[in-house]
């Protein structure tokens, strides 16, 4: 570590009170999500059973760049935003590097990550519908622990589908829900449709995002007074989370810096979303030429080795169907401890984004991203989430080319939570156990092959 | 969970560049260690085998009120510092108080916990001297974490001995203090003759704050170039610690406040001091009468129904005889959840100030602290460790006082450190699993009268 530091913070005043949404300044939009009954585009309406109308509206809002942030969700992030701009002198000196490193540490939320930027914004226009309870899935339990926080503020009831996986190897997770108050089910279970049909194939199924996506639908449409929520993926969770990024724009001008790259890791694509989507506008529209790239686990390569096409959010398919980059939504990810980024596909912004070669995705090993988590504990005193991990391990590949070449480049990634409640899997690294998972060529053409081709 | 909320943060300038010693200010100075070979008072040269000189300097001294803090440790302070003093809207909402209910919460610190403040001081004076390595005991798991992080900060090797019932209860705390680089054992062990005798005699004996500090003792002694360090109950620790009290001080005044209450919960005495000391220098030199409130656990009740006489401050007694509150060094707490608090003896200070009637002390059960941390975490969003639930249930039960009288009294508390490595401790509480332990009379005579009389 180092006794150099230097963190930004923003006055109260400086906190943006608008989200940026990109879909605004994009030239070629998100194609739109279609019914998969009729193929037809859905409108806002479409989404109502489902989600909260507000939400639903954002989802699809392709034209107002800037969405007002509500009073009292405003009220609920002055707890903990602004949240640092770290410039990480001390992993710069570990690696003898010349480039400088920046993070925005979002990790000191109430409940440890990104997460929380989101669900209180859905927790509060589900409220002002009059909605009583809400659903969702948690794969790491990050999104549940955030939901279960933000029901509590807004006085509704929260149930939570965790992956199997992750329930198991994080109970913490669970316990910390259910110390919020919320109800906490391991998926796949036996309480809906879409976990039965699971487990009655496969009873020693660990899970998925997908499944648990069903099954958190499905409990939403049979309950009164209850819809779903969703904690990535969407396109109205990147545009809470473009809270990072803005707050993280005008504290790299405290700075004096402009990153040269945006970093971030990457499941459904929100905390990347966050982070990058701001300054991406300025990629758009004034010329920048910052790159940015998504870091996805090697053992669920959707945006490196997938393929863009309409497919189910979730497994069942209860979902509309999304144009993205998908290993199918039947892919079944290893068991990585990174259970935030096991999910089969991206969305639908990020997917026309990488089409359209506006930002780049790298894939990292298991391994590699606890060895970095682990040297980023040591030289800047916070033990990453395995999620985050991967952004770290992104990071530190740039600034070893910067090394090689000499260059000073700013180099500006997402600390996208902490990794207090894996501790089992810095177990396992530092002992040496941890496993590496590859997936085959032939199992992501296998799995494709079995989509039905929309486009 | 209440949308108003209200955090204060100091300007990087405001960040007190000293701290404050009370032993200056005390009219009764606390009784000198004694030799407990000779029984004569010592002088800090006889600390040096053990500490670092300039702690056992900062220990014995009773004339400096402020001491200035080395720039390399402000300048880790500013990674986390000022921390925020809140005022908890949402548990007052949740208990209907009249009382102002404010906490000054250390959770925030990268470990999670107040012990950092007092970590770097202990590992940066120990560097200056050119000492190599350091060793501690850690009851919960805080301090031991918060050593392994500064020994990285200031490139010193760390050997830790954790109490075993925590070393199994928390087997996370013991990976992070793997991560940070540090040796982790547990105590008793038998890596030591103070070990090696408890086990012989009990294989199945869980440890003790005591012991543990005995096993650091003896390997710190037995190694080249290596000090011993502790993390609570001596002077020099809440002298470290008193930078809490002081930003709370300037806190409280942006707040236009001015405490009527300090309650911290209690283990060897350093959040404690910590956050009370600089309150009360102004009892003891401009007339105000703040009560000050120490919050210990039922089964390891030293303040409330401990004796003050001289004592060791550890089980094997290697350590200078101490003028404490004691249950005597030979007590062994029941396995209680808040791992920090299982200590037998009480600091000198704090001991001085009880005995001169200028604190109190009150007891909790294990049962209440839980339940005044869930209700805590429910309504403040933060999850608070065991030891910090104590502190919790003290204020409410004074927020309660004011509700039946009516009275707008200003609480403060010290949230010494986030519970998301002791979530197992919720889970048993939630499922009603949790057990009290009862401390009898008998126990506490008996325990007392094998001490050797020395005042």
């Amino acid at each position: 570590m180092s006794t150099r530091q230097k963190r930004y913070f923003l006055a109260e005043s400086e906190i943006p009170t608008e989200w940026y949404n990109i879909q605004a300044d994009m030239v070629n939009k998100p194609m739109p999500p279609l019914n998969p009954a009729t193929k037809e585009p859905l409108k806002a309406e479409d989404l109502f059973p489902i989600f909260a109308e507000e939400l639903a509206r954002q989802e699809l809002n392709q034209q107002d760049p800037w969405i007002h942030i509500p009073e009292p969700v405003r009220d609920m992030y002055k707890y903990y935003r602004s949240t640092p701009l770290v410039r990480a002198y001390g992993l710069e000196e570990a690696l003898g590097t010349p480039a400088h490193i920046y993070f925005k540490n979002e990790s000191v939320s109430p409940v440890g990550s990104h997460k929380l930027n989101s669900a209180l914004a859905q927790a509060y226009y589900n409220k002002e519908q009059g909605v009583t309870n809400i659903t969702t899935e948690t794969g790491a339990g990050q999104w549940g622990a955030a939901l279960s926080y933000a029901a509590k503020v807004f006085g509704l009831e929260c149930a939570v589908y965790q992956v199997k996986i992750s329930y198991n190897q994080k109970p913490y997770r669970r316990s910390i829900m259910q110390t919020f108050g919320a109800t906490v089910e391991a998926s796949p279970s036996m309480s809906t449709r879409a976990g039965k049909d699971v487990l009655t194939v496969d009873p020693n199924n660990q899970g998925s995002l997908g499944t648990a996506i069903s099954e958190a639908i499905e409990l939403a449409i049979s309950t009164p007074n209850c819809k779903y929520t969703l904690g990535s993926v969407l396109s109205h969770v990147s545009l809470h989370q473009s809270i990072i990024g803005l707050e993280a724009e005008k504290q790299m001008a405290m700075a004096g810096e402009y990153p040269d790259m945006v970093i971030a890791c990457f499941g459904g694509g929100s905390n990347f979303g966050g982070i990058a989507f701001p300054f991406m506008r300025h990629n758009l529209k004034d010329g920048k030429q910052t790159r940015f790239i998504a870091a996805e686990p090697a053992s669920c390569p959707k945006l490196t080795r997938g393929q863009f096409q309409y497919d189910f959010g979730d497994l069942a398919g209860y979902t509309p169907l999304l144009p993205m980059f998908t290993l199918g939504h039947n892919f079944m990810p290893a068991n990585i401890h990174a259970g935030g980024l096991r999910y089969h596909g991206a969305g639908t912004i990020v997917s026309q984004l990488l089409k359209d070669g506006l930002m780049e995705a790298v894939d990292i090993k298991q391994s590699d991203s606890f060895k970095a988590g682990v040297l980023f504990a040591r030289s800047e005193g916070i033990i990453p989430a395995p999620e985050s991990c991967h952004a770290i391990a992104a990071a530190i590949q740039e600034a070893n080319k910067c090394t090689a070449t000499g260059e000073e480049k700013v180099i500006l990634f997402n600390l996208s939570g902490h990794g207090l409640i894996d501790m089992s899997a810095y177990d396992q690294y530092l002992a040496g156990n941890l496993q590496d998972y590859e997936v085959t060529d032939e199992e992501v053409a296998r799995n494709l092959a079995q989509l039905e081709k929309v486009i």
